[in-house]
């Protein structure tokens, strides 16, 4: 087991920890810190941080001033990334910057920057056909394609969703999602009466009885995309949403919990029973205007929103009431799945009788799409007395549905995952990580606090929302890139190669930051 | 120029013309039926299709079988590929049948299979780390990226539209689009006034102000996508809509021209003359209802929807129209856009003074996205009195904004067509292929009707739907992957590399197909 000192870190600890970090390079996970659970030797990675210029640098502003010129699109763009020198832990950016990444391209990556068992697969000329011939999988399946979805996805499955259905972005697992659980509840509504002309004719303009007045039901703070059906769902920043049409669903309260959350089980507890009696109560003013609720999505940790919690009671408490009420309930693990709380999906953590009806994912499992149980697949609900041409499919249908070529990369990141133990690895580093969030916040209790999270996937939030942007650009300053979540967190989304010596320079870099503010 | 017997095409030319189609393989554009304007020898290629079993075949039924297992939603698929083995314009099948391939992955692989200079880039050390590791353009610019659209998209930007914006799919480019459109529009009427309070808090649970009830116009008949957003503006076929919840938005007529165009000019004046006026009357109409019309979206030629033309003058009216009403006006080239009309995208052939402000691509252009004015920048209507950290961009963003590796098969793409002359190809290969199909029609008028298209980006009607799915079902018995869309039509969207010697092929079948109902 992993007992360096970083279990009894303080403010000065973290300083002095520096000093374990000056192993030679490509030997870290052999070195003093490492976990026994990985005695492979890994990939090479840089010694540390090192900073050359302010970052955004002159040559990342020049660059951005170039793009500009063909996209004006640009204002969120934070500094140029020099990938081909980007290693492991590190990006390193155009001005020679080499930055400890713990927002990793939004918390997208999951090995890192050129693993080599990434790299190792993309050049595989095994992989070449599938890589350069991007197919319709929707009609034209290509012959591996069901191994692939048998070896790849099935085995990290969650339990009770038989099925999966690949897509290209999380916003489009979240849309077809929705559209499944529109679909199985309409099959329900009808109950085997056939579908009507009068159905047939208004639904292609947009009218009921064809295009029903079903809502779907979302929460506070809740991230689930942009695209109007998605951003309809999300209610975590203004920006997002403003001056954009919105579809008329329900907004339930996400649980306001207080951390640490063993600490507050009494106060938490009431809060998520008021959470649950107003879904129960918006589901029941909904159904009576007559504009059924279909169904739920809800994140298992509200990311984008602020890294908000619940415990496993609320999901249960969705769970019972979406049972309840007929409706299908979506979990959202665009961002917490992959391994990053310790297990391939965070809701995996819940322990359920009856699991969700769908699981979305994407990010950091490369590929994207949606989990489903059997009893919500389109082709199930096919109404009856519908043209004989037209009831082949294509309910949940697209062009591409999905790209193969990225299923090549999630292969190599799941045999890396076992390989190199990474969720052990996870877990461990993240309890050290979060050990020292929290002596952080006792050290410094007038800028940190709500140090929270399972595995890396962890946040703290800072006194306002002005001073987490001025940490987080400090943070820079001192070779972290760390990302922001709702309106005053930071937010830890390394790679799962994240170890307890990269979580040493995170500490000591904080430490530093608060020093000065 | 190619002057072969097809130019006189009868039913039984095209029999005896597949005497020429025995060339040997690999030296296709060589051989007599080559256009001389392509010397350079290309891919190596079969020399003709060859069926061995029925398609789906067993191989492709045991296998559809045992991907059913992981996903219900597989009654589109139509048989199983071997990518492999499949070359240029044909696509191989898991039984080994060989098929003349004119449908390409739903309109999608502009080169074929396994062309050469895409294996070339994809193998291509230079180009790994960017196949490694898909960067969040958004935030993090990969350091070639202004350079690579620089080179790649902006040479082919349509007149007036300055600015790219890429995407991962034609849904993601279409809503985007949509909502740069919404922006821009709610700038305007804002006319310089500070966001209120209001509008901030009530766009959090979708109200309005801050969730406008502005309106977005599409066509009957039109495809833009099947997210929730995108499938408001579809109105296609009734299978995609049913029983999912929709925008209340207008949809207005789509002309229903007589072809061939050019001879029913006046009728079809007056047809397009009727639904520009329809088109005002429903802005009037949604404005009247405090439901302003932001925007349309409308495709060069309507491709799900039954490849329904209209012509410049209808555009240019809309053009006029939009304008005149301070409208945005989107044009969805997702399926008309790279090069299989004769030019890259389709409405470069309009001719108009003002051109539309925004246009989406994807499929053959390998990288989905969009075009737009520089007035439409998201960042150019950024509300004034917003706080101050919400403001740096966000307003339209996603995690990935593209994929750069697809930028490097574009990349390929783009190279080949000017290499190989492929848009000079594609218009000669069209003409040749749209005289066949008038041929056709003429011989077989109870059978076919208004052949039509540009380029190659054909169609032809038959008596009814069950006859359309007969005819591609036989067509698949004499080795030829032919599409279906609208209603009763039959759509050739062949790769840009399909030559008149593929085009005999084709109607070789087709006049046998015919002779057999």
């Amino acid at each position: 087991m992993f007992t360096c000192k970083m279990l009894k870190l303080s403010a000065n600890h973290i300083k002095n920890s520096c000093g374990r970090l000056n192993l030679p390079a490509y030997l870290h996970n052999t070195g003093p810190c490492s976990l026994t659970a990985v005695p492979k030797p890994r990939a090479q990675e840089y010694d540390g941080p090192s900073m050359k210029t302010e970052c955004p640098g002159p040559k990342s502003k020049e660059l951005m001033k170039r793009y500009e010129k063909s996209n004006k699109n640009i204002k969120h763009v934070q500094f140029v990334v020099d990938l081909a020198s980007s290693l492991g832990n590190y990006v390193v950016d155009v001005d020679g910057n080499r930055m400890l990444d713990i927002f990793m391209q939004i918390s997208s990556l999951p090995l890192g920057y050129n693993h080599p068992a990434i790299l190792d697969a993309m050049q595989d000329p095994a992989n070449l056909v599938t890589i350069a011939n991007r197919p319709a999988l929707g009609v034209n399946l290509p012959e591996g394609y069901p191994e692939i979805i048998e070896d790849i996805l099935i085995p990290i499955a969650p339990k009770g969703l038989e099925n999966v259905q690949t897509m290209m972005c999380g916003s489009c697992a979240n849309e077809n999602a929705m559209k499944q659980v529109f679909l199985w509840y309409k099959n329900n509504k009808r109950g085997g009466a056939p579908v009507t002309k009068e159905e047939m004719d208004s639904c292609m303009v947009n009218e009921a009885p064809g295009s029903p007045q079903f809502t779907f039901m979302s929460f506070n703070g809740s991230f689930h995309g942009r695209t109007i059906g998605c951003l309809s769902l999300t209610h975590s920043k203004m920006i997002h949403k403003l001056d954009m049409p919105a579809m008329d669903w329900p907004v339930a309260p996400f649980p306001s919990l207080k951390y640490p959350l063993d600490m507050h089980l009494a106060e938490n507890r009431a809060e998520e029973d008021r959470c649950l009696a107003e879904v129960q109560r918006l589901i029941d003013e909904y159904a009576a205007k007559g504009r059924d609720v279909a169904g739920l999505i809800v994140e298992p940790i509200q990311a984008e929103g602020g890294d908000n919690h619940a415990t496993p009671y609320f999901f249960q408490g969705l769970r019972n009431i979406t049972t309840q009420n007929g409706m299908g309930m979506v979990v959202d693990e665009v961002q917490t799945g992959g391994g990053c709380t310790g297990t391939i999906f965070a809701s995996d953590q819940w322990g359920l009788d009856n699991p969700p009806d769908l699981l979305t994912f994407s990010k950091k499992l490369t590929v994207a799409g949606y989990f489903y149980k059997t009893e919500f697949s389109p082709d199930q609900t096919i109404p009856q007395a519908v043209n004989a041409t037209d009831i082949k499919g294509y309910r949940v249908f697209n062009t591409w549905m999905g790209d193969p070529s990225k299923m090549i990369l999630l292969g190599a990141i799941l045999n890396t995952i076992k390989e190199e133990n990474l969720l052990e690895n996870v877990k461990e580093t993240g309890k050290i990580l979060n050990d020292g969030l929290v002596q952080l916040q006792e050290a410094y209790p007038h800028i940190f606090s709500k140090a929270r999270g399972h595995g890396t996937f962890l946040a703290i939030d800072c006194t306002d929302a002005n001073t987490a942007t001025q940490i987080s650009t400090l943070m820079k300053t001192q070779g972290v890139n760390v990302g922001l979540c709702g309106a005053k967190s930071l937010r830890f989304r390394p790679a799962l190669t994240f170890k307890p010596f990269h979580a040493d320079i995170v500490l000591d870099a904080f430490d530093k930051v608060a020093k000065k503010l």
